[in-house]
């Protein structure tokens, strides 16, 4: 999945510089793979492109958006209006992709009111109100973790589809409810792991 | 490697709460796994509690934060004093993992010369003079993708053993030194593919 990413931000690039046509051998060095792992990539999810001419530019891009679930708008509300939420909130990429930060929410009654350019911060109780009228799809939560699973469980009731996690815990959702977790503390540890191992391999 | 994260979260939590031991099995529901293989990812390190009488919780605190290479402190340059660096600087739980940001670098006039706390921003260009002087281990990379392959280029020169990247680029680095990229709009691809393709399975 995360090679498909990497794959779309690179014909991104060539679709910009002209498109046409590009080869598994291009894409795999783009992608730090090889071209018979872009090939076997691809062709889980269907047949693209022609033995010997490569693959449409413009067509692999669609086909890739699609996949990657970008070709459509996300509804995101934002808990939590630390640090953290700032910087996400002002991350120009998340527009760009697709992913619309139509609400931020937060406890602190010196945040609720407050405005983000012109997006008003409003009180974490009014949650699922939020969720059903700005019919949201999916919540980026930066909240402490000590409030991390009470926000999931009523977003999760309000009917949210996913949730993008920054607080330092493991939420426990339904099945039916993906949850991508970054931890920050962990990344670092990643990263001393493999210095401390003496290898860089992941 | 996660694992081991969650796994160490959960032992310094029953630890906070008298120590004493712990069972494979309480781990795993700790770590959203099974018993076995909270002991198959244990034994990779060496032999470890005793069977029928759990684990030793101090001593595997100890243990795991030697593998996690956390026992130690490691020294870091923030290079890009945006809103993520900014988020970053400020995340309380870096410093009480032994990651200590005794630099920040950026590369805007307007910038260089703020105080962040006690930390005056220097300029990147300074950046092989603090790798050396502060002893840098590892490089936290906030800066916009055209600057990272430069900046990682320098670092690497300037003797740093890894880097946390957070710009959208796939940066080129010899084998010795390992790279975690965090890629935000990355996470939010994974969790929209994952809606979009119906299932919850990581």
């Amino acid at each position: 999945m995360r090679r498909l990413s990497h794959y779309l931000r690179a014909l991104e690039g060539f679709d910009r510089n002209g498109g046409g046509t590009v080869s598994s051998e291009e894409l795999a060095s783009k992608g730090h793979t090889t071209a018979a792992q872009v090939r076997k990539d691809l062709s889980h999810f269907g047949s693209f492109g022609k033995r010997g001419l490569g693959y449409g530019v413009s067509e692999l891009v669609d086909r890739l958006r699609a996949i990657l679930g970008v070709d459509r708008a996300w509804r995101v509300v934002l808990v939590g209006a630390g640090r953290i939420g700032s910087a996400l909130f002002e991350y120009p990429d998340f527009k760009a992709r697709g992913y619309d930060c139509v609400a931020v929410l937060d406890s602190d009654p010196h945040k609720i009111g407050a405005k983000w350019g012109n997006t008003t911060i409003r009180d974490t109780a009014e949650l699922e109100a939020v969720v059903v009228r700005e019919q949201i799809d999916l919540v980026v939560l930066a909240v402490p973790a000590v409030a991390a699973q009470e926000v999931t469980d009523r977003a999760v009731r309000a009917g949210i589809k996913g949730i993008l996690n920054f607080a330092p815990v493991r939420l426990k959702v339904p099945a039916q409810v993906p949850v991508e977790d970054v931890n920050l503390v962990m990344e670092l540890e990643a990263l001393s792991f493999r210095i401390t191992r003496g290898g860089a391999s992941e």
